[in-house]
């Protein structure tokens, strides 16, 4: 069995969260730039503290090796993402990492060798909330994003992330390629309320929500406020503003787990004495069961259909992107229901409402995840905040199974 | 009887309507901008061909007058604006300005003296789309707003009121103050669709809506659009839509006239997968009845208060704007109806949904208004169009009309 040193574990989470923090106590760290530059030196001299081979590859992932006593059996990856959200917290992946560092540290203090290497990893761009696309670097890697369309993407100021790699030293020169994995495992906090509902200090990750985005476009006539009598007008956001409501409505007569949300939305031209013409929104649908999203995305559909006939509207509606539920692997799950049997842990089964770069190595490898609750189900903001019990709970129960994963 | 030169009328028109011309037929002739002035320097050179004395205000209101047989009388005012919205149409405000010219002409032609004097005026910024407040020039003129507010209105890019009149040279020197006015009498488009639909060419306008803005802030909690459950959101944008919805329904609860828009909606954070944490907009309801104008307000305190319960958020609702219902002076009204008697023209008596310059003017003096047909009610963009015989009847009676005040 492996032991953590909850007072280093903790040393360490206070240490890599003054880089980049935030006065209310969050993180500012927005992927490639300086702060990140700061957050993966530190993780970089960690790596090499514990003597590992560090590897950049050319879209930044960092990986750390360390051999096992079988030169040629499949390593156990683990790790998470060091990059935040804008004024995020301090929690959301980098916990992950942090679990997964002092894993190493605590197999090395004990001085324990599995026959399986292990490596680590902190994937590039994980929140997409600079450059667009979200699980950037762990998408490059299992081949469901091709390295040079993530290299072109740009920020809000028209930097790719070609050159910001190179800005901060991160364009590595390491091919971006999966190799063979024997296991990947990668702990999170929750960024949901069950935990926390339910009393328990562990999730096991069943699988992630299926999800489908849409934007929709409602096309109506500009008018006059005053003198345009409702029953002549064509009133885009009137129209919208009906769609939208339904569309919160439809997880609730859908399914249990389902969520719907508009999360951007805009009106031209925008005057308080004009009818607006033009009505912009994306709406996010998730549940674990495709058939639920399936069906939720109908009803959007029909729903705006429906808004813009009582309104004199129309209305196109985009297929953004869309993603199927992920089943994590069965037998990792039940090592981490092993681990959390023999010491006595509160835990449950539950799927994901959010993708995570598991998600993508999930298609290339027998992956699982590990949650930490999340007080309020906050997250993705300065508030977030994980009990620092639950996480010492977590970490612990997260290098066993790693330790047990390793030795298979 | 005075009779008007539909020639020159429809010369004047097209040549006024090159002067900040789109190509898609309308205009943009945003107020005290390089086409502001030249459309003002045409009008000025106009007035001098008819010997007028011209006068600038020093909010660039120009008037011009005609003197009577009576040196004492009080003078008939007449007049709109020659400003336009932003990529707007060709006949709101500039028809009433060119139909005044025309009617000076039309007196002049056939050398009837009246014992009254008639003014002549083009408002400054009646549209309020450059410079925030809208029927500046008569607001100024009646009392309602005073110079050195005016004058330091700022634009979008930060320019005064007081430098863009100086840059164009209508800053005038005559003071902006009222003088005692027999009667005024504004010709305008009806900018709503009535007239169309009853077949009719005249509206002689009874009065003005009443109206009150107000603005709205919704505010809830940003989260994750996948890990958060309904149950525990507090969605800004979600609340929105159910209070816009209830508040675009409104109108027809409450009375056959009433009109309520919703012009102007934000939300933020403004991202796909995050629930919104602030939603933002206005409410403009009219009626021609000032208790249902009331209510209206009242059932819209309601209406976002029992949305904002049902999704856990809270609201901040700012009255921004109310202004009553203008009756118009009856004695014009007669006088108008007996020019449209005895010419056998098809009218109707109307409130106006918008307010005018003319509203401003009846708070000091007896002012009544006249409305042209609008083709499906559309103005305030390129497509707006009135059928040149409606232009030329409406514009005749207005000159006869005129004649008679004069007379009094």
């Amino acid at each position: 069995m492996v032991t953590i040193d909850e007072e280093r574990f903790r040393e360490s989470f206070e240490s890599y969260s003054r880089i980049g923090a935030t006065e209310n106590g969050g993180l500012h760290r927005l992927t490639l730039t300086e702060a990140d530059k700061r957050v993966r030196d530190a993780f970089v001299e960690d790596l090499a503290e514990l003597g590992l081979e560090v590897r950049v590859d050319r879209i930044g992932n960092i990986f750390g090796r360390r051999e096992g006593t079988d030169l040629d059996a499949d390593p156990v990856l683990i790790g998470s993402h060091l990059d935040s959200q804008p004024y995020g917290g301090r929690f959301d992946g980098q916990l992950g990492v942090l679990a997964a560092l002092e894993t190493l540290r605590a197999l090395e203090d004990e001085g324990v060798e599995p026959n399986r290497p292990i490596e680590i990893v902190n994937w590039t761009n994980e929140e997409g909330s600079r450059f667009p696309n979200a699980l950037l670097g762990s998408s490059v890697f299992s081949g469901g994003t091709e390295l040079e369309t993530a290299l072109s993407l740009t920020d809000g100021e028209g930097t790719t992330v070609r050159d910001a790699l190179s800005a901060i030293g991160y364009d590595g020169d390491h091919p971006v390629e999966p190799f063979d994995i024997h296991a990947h495992l990668e702990l999170h906090i929750e960024q949901g309320p069950y935990l926390e509902e339910h009393g328990n200090s562990l999730g096991i990750v069943e699988g992630v929500y299926g999800m489908s985005w849409l934007r929709a476009t409602i096309t109506g006539e500009s008018d006059h406020a005053g003198p345009t009598p409702m029953h002549t007008r064509s009133d885009a956001m009137a129209a919208a503003a009906d769609a939208v409501s339904e569309i919160n409505r439809l997880p609730n007569r859908l399914s249990a787990d389902a969520v719907s949300t508009v999360g951007e939305f805009s009106i031209a031209p925008g005057s308080i004495n004009v009818v607006p013409d033009t009505a912009e929104f994306t709406v996010d649908v998730r549940s674990y069961d495709d058939a639920v999203v399936a069906e939720a995305v109908e009803r959007v559909h029909e729903e705006i259909e429906h808004a813009c006939s009582r309104h004199a509207t129309s209305a196109e509606v985009e297929a953004l992107w869309n993603i199927e539920s992920t089943a994590f692997d069965p037998e990792i799950r039940d090592v981490l229901e092993g681990v959390a049997d023999d010491r006595g842990i509160a835990y449950e089964r539950m799927p994901s409402g959010a993708a995570h770069d598991a998600t993508r190595i999930n298609e290339i490898a027998p992956t699982a995840m590990l949650f930490a609750p999340s007080v309020d189900g906050r997250t993705h903001n300065e508030d977030e905040f994980t009990e620092w019990e639950d996480c010492v709970v977590t970490a612990g129960c997260y290098a066993e199974a790693v330790h047990q994963l390793a030795s298979e």
